[in-house]
């Protein structure tokens, strides 16, 4: 394994072609904030099972191109060479490769669509870390949201799409009830929280997800099982919809905030877990929230609440939670403050 | 008197449960940005008659709960020590602590969710002022907002609570003629405007908060009366709702930027006392047009209006509006930027 | 007429009330990025033309009332005198100033909220170039966005007031396709795009204001027209409502973005006239975005997708783009950032 994975590498310092396809599995992978082509591999294949699985292999395709148009139009646009290379250019394009093809119907003029929304992606993450260097933050997946939303919203003003959120817009409190219960099946439920990071729902993918994470690191995979658990148990504590619970729909955002808080942006340890545990609870408290307020739009939280959650637990800089060593940063998402933007 | 508050001081340098019981104190009379125990005690006691008046003691108890998780919470993230004993880190909690038992039921539940989000506000503040420093403010008041919001959203959608907004949400301008007229009792009115900074709809209560401003600062006390006088005539005259104009929901926004603006960090002057009644206004339509955004959503603008209203009214540093000089800095919000963040 | 120009620039400086006028004058025309007095005095009479056409001749007094209310609250506030002059605190009141009696009905005190408005407007201005200088960018008309946004909203609240938007507070999705379809009269549609900047429907004010911007800048005028064209004609093939495409509403935001970033604040040039096609499809898609946000509300977007839209195509600072030189930028709003604020 470690004897192919040098020959890798050795081949993307001199082939254009695999340094590209490197560049563009390592976004994948670094939507879970790992720097792994392997990880962003087993990634794509739990993303294909789950489209497979849910009849619409369409969405791989979007996922590919999303990827492929939002890692090319960062090379157009001349970003820095090392966070390109390291995927910091890919893992916002190919979520929304993936959400445009999951929320609008099937037509030719969706893909003309997807492809201008990969690139305006990467614009936006151009412009949004650029905001959020001033407190030595990234925009993290929040170009995704942003530029998924605006597409999403759009579509409501065009005759040309349909818009398939399934959400009917409504007050919040209305109509709440109606989706069934629990069926209490905890195992899959979880693993479809962690697939559900991808949109897409089917408990293999999460297992797989959770392979990728564990080849790159075991933090990772451990605090993305704990995020997804932990999320999902509050809300079930706490009454949330039963139908979405079992979709791992509560699941998703925490998974993010675990491995970022958790495991990637901070050094493990026993006061950095008690932070993370509160900000799994924060991070459901704003998803509900979000929820209630994209309600009336008829549009979905997607990693939004995982974004605001991360900011705010980030920004205090508290004593027990220091930026990571210079080492750890050269791996991770954090480091494109530094060098390109 | 001054032979007691010496005495406490004294007591609160040795005694660790009196420098928390001062810092908590404080913490209350920073709401109204004032840095004074007493301040803090009496508008406590105006807090507990309204509680008790209105057949609600347990919000005194929120209030309490609110105010001790809020404060400990920012000692166990090491905050800086001199802002702490200001009270800097109690307003906005305190206020978490009133707002959650004012809005949901009652039920064990409720208590973790006000623990917790206690907790959270500490760490939203912590969040805020990190962002505001940026331009040279605080986020006064806005993390008590934006975690209640969050909370009270959030709510709607766990079955466990019942959010007793009694605003049904709607769209603008749908139904809102319906709430009856004002009764021209204006005094009353007036005082239940300052009681509302505090939730709280008792004209006592507003007379005692009253008194807790004169026994720190005359400004702060002669402009709480003309922010709440001023905003609610003018709210009158534009014909705004008479059911919402009598509990003084439209005067509550207005006192703390009358507070802000006029008597705290500026010096009280005509050129300021000019630019503090513009900004009366601007609050109002600040604060009618935000309770237009959040109709639908069925939440309630808090003190988000005053928060908003002073930002822009602050942001331009205009030449009859100096920060205040040193001495006057050490004693009010505004230190927490040169300090803690 | 360069010798009429040189004679105006005179007596501008040896004559108060000249200057002010030619300031007034000058913020006319930077709404649409031109610093020329000739410019925003072509736009005015654009600005009339349209109003009488309408039958509502009020709409040319407000904006007078708005441009001089606001221009004169500038100068009160002793901002950046350099600035002052070219009109950068002109431009956003002046838009306040039509829009206020285009969206309430006619009543004495619609003037008073109008002048309150326009004061407000110049206060917001210098609060947001405050906040969007820490990126090197400025508010652009947001602040004429933001103001107009909370009086309308505010107005809602109000029973002395009746928001005349025709928007009926909806749900997206609803009740959109009613409103008939376009009759293919193009070049008359582009015009009305244009004029619709100024809140005009009419195609002869685009002619005039077309006119306005030769007199200054070739490429301004070109980009204008292809703004206006370029987000009509996608509006169109997407299928977006046919009442407000012929209306001219999908092409007025554009043409600012055009106008900003092909003309103005970059060079023009091979990869720029690329970035801004771009540019055109990102404000349309923000603005359809914007548009099922704001529907809930009851609420116009204005030339909000304008500023966000300039913003993300900003804030990347790719190297296609460069700062304009010195000199360019002294005749730009984008001086504001550096001496006033």
């Amino acid at each position: 394994m470690p004897d192919i994975a040098r020959r890798w590498d050795d081949l993307g310092d001199h082939n254009s072609l695999v340094e590209f396809v490197d560049a563009c599995l390592r976004g994948v992978a670094q939507v879970v904030l790992q720097n792994n082509p392997l990880t962003g591999l087993l990634i794509l294949v739990a993303v294909g099972w789950g489209a497979v699985e849910n009849g619409q292999p369409r969405i791989l395709g979007g996922a590919v191109v999303g990827l492929v148009v939002g890692t090319a139009t960062a090379l157009a646009l001349q970003v820095d060479r090392a966070s390109w290379r390291k995927g910091l250019y890919g893992f916002s394009p190919v979520l929304t490769g993936i959400a445009i093809p999951t929320f609008l119907d099937h037509r030719p003029l969706m893909w003309l669509y997807l492809v201008l929304g990969a690139a305006a992606t990467t614009v936006v993450t151009l412009a949004l870390n650029a905001v959020f260097k001033r407190w030595g933050l990234t925009a993290f997946t929040f170009p995704f949201v942003l530029t998924t939303w605006v597409l999403l919203m759009a579509a409501y003003q065009f005759d040309r799409f349909t818009v398939l959120t399934r959400l009917q817009p409504t007050f919040p409190g209305e109509g709440r009830h109606a989706t069934g219960s629990f069926d209490w099946d905890l195992v899959p439920t979880f693993l479809r929280g962690i697939s559900q990071v991808f949109l897409t729902d089917s408990w293999v993918s999460g297992l797989i997800i959770v392979l990728g994470l564990l080849v790159n690191s075991r933090w990772s995979a451990l605090f993305a099982v704990v995020g997804s658990a932990g999320a999902t148990l509050l809300a079930l504590w706490f009454g949330a919809d039963g139908a979405s619970l079992e979709k791992g729909l509560f699941g998703f955002n925490a998974v993010l905030t675990a491995i970022a808080v958790g495991a990637v942006l901070h050094r493990p340890g026993v006061a950095v877990t008690g932070y993370t545990l509160f900000g799994i609870a924060l991070t459901l408290f704003v998803q509900m929230a979000l929820t209630t307020v994209l309600t009336p739009l008829g549009i979905p939280v997607l990693t939004g609440p995982f974004n605001i959650a991360t900011w705010l637990l980030l920004l205090p800089e508290r004593h027990f939670a220091p930026v990571p060593n210079h080492e750890r940063v050269r791996d991770t998402v954090v480091s494109v403050l530094r060098r390109s933007v």
